[in-house]
């Protein structure tokens, strides 16, 4: 496995510390795609030295100003969460990401997203990923701190990698290009289609959702779309606008 | 596997703040018997402030002033090395602790030691140990936190008890009726009613179908979809369908 096709992505960390030390996790695993998401003030003097000998990692950090930028070119999307929550997502434990990885195909970028010290990551958040990994914490005592979850994750990550090195590499075969991955970007566009669609036919009520969109996007990520799937989609939503407009016309 | 059988040993850690992180990500993974050999001036603001909620591993901590103290009770002791040695040690990786542990028995006593942050283990502390756990880190760059390494080496142990532990429990939860997996049937109709649909919005031309209903299915197996989903999949289906009533009605 390709390392440079992980990403790890930090939402809101409020501790310079926590993210040089996250940054140091990573390095120690090959790990150097780094995002931060609206982070605190980082390039202090604590979190360069919580980082030791990582310093690129923090230079070189891709940071935004919301999720949905630093995950646009990755097409599948882990939120790691301490907790199960009540709407059941697809939950994996660490040492299962390598049948994920393998699921998302050999050319897709994939993101891993670590939510705030406190509060995790927020439900509209979660809903942007297609999975939950969960560390195996106690029950009472679930929190890890940030950089010790980086830890674990990134170590999972490279045992991958040094499994993968062990077997005599082979070409990979060609995905053709419509069996891609689709990425992020294209996804969240046809969740606007569809929503959009559903709110003129009357479907979807915007006052009174009833949680219709995420379950929409549960399953469209528990099935992992590839391109021309979402063509598919979006060419039958756009059949079906045509067909209201129609009707607006003719009312 | 008894928890309370592992003990981690900490040897002359020089941070106050390591020794507390190392806490916390201990308790997190259900361990709590903490022994420090010669550490720093450790009960401090901060490593109470990186324990977070664990300040009671702290508190019960055995300090001693040699390895040999700290380990007198134990019958398996495992070191911890960042790196290969001249000197060829019995080594495991984390993963494998699993065989190391039931070679021991069911009654031993295990010590797993961490050297200091800069220079780890001497060898007269390397030759009290009957095997060296290495963390695969990459090379170059291949010296992990302390806290870091105690977080993934008690999360193998967490494993081993999870695994252990795996047999029933309890009843597992009852699935709520609409997260049951749809019928074979259920499905059926859904694709019927989808494909009906589709033709009368124009989208899919019976003389030419295109491989679009297969495509379609091949998505919905993929996610593998629940009566819920089926049923929100058939209102949406409704609600064009009558959609396309009205256009022939005003047509």
């Amino acid at each position: 496995m390709d390392n440079k096709k992980i990403r790890f992505v930090l939402v809101e960390t409020s501790s310079g510390g926590n993210i040089g030390a996250a940054a140091r996790a990573m390095k120690t695993m090959g790990l150097s795609d780094l995002a931060l998401v609206n982070p605190c003030e980082f390039r202090t003097y604590e979190c360069y030295s919580r980082a030791s000998g990582a310093a690129e990692l923090l230079d070189d950090a891709l940071v935004c100003d919301s999720l949905e930028v630093a995950i646009a070119d990755c097409s599948l999307v882990i939120g790691t969460s301490a907790r199960l929550r009540t709407l059941s997502w697809p939950q994996i434990e660490p040492h299962e990401f390598e049948q994920s990885f393998s699921a998302a195909g050999a050319d897709a970028k994939i993101a891993v997203v670590f939510g705030r010290e406190r509060s995790g990551l927020t439900n509209s958040e979660l809903a942007l990923c297609s999975q939950l990994v969960v560390i195996p914490s106690v029950e009472g005592f679930s929190s890890l701190n940030i950089a010790a979850a980086v830890q674990v994750l990134a170590y999972e990550v490279r045992r991958i990698s040094l499994r993968a090195g062990a077997q005599p590499v082979s070409a990979p075969e060609k995905t053709p290009p419509g069996e891609l991955p689709a990425v992020h970007e294209e996804l969240e566009h046809m969740y606007k289609h569809l929503e959009s669609t559903m709110v003129n036919t009357g479907y979807l009520d915007p006052d009174n959702p009833r949680m219709m969109m995420p379950r929409f996007r549960r399953l469209f990520n528990r099935a992992g779309m590839n391109r021309s799937e979402v063509q598919l989609i979006r060419g039958l939503l756009a059949s079906l606008q045509k067909a209201a407009n129609r009707i607006k016309a003719g009312s």
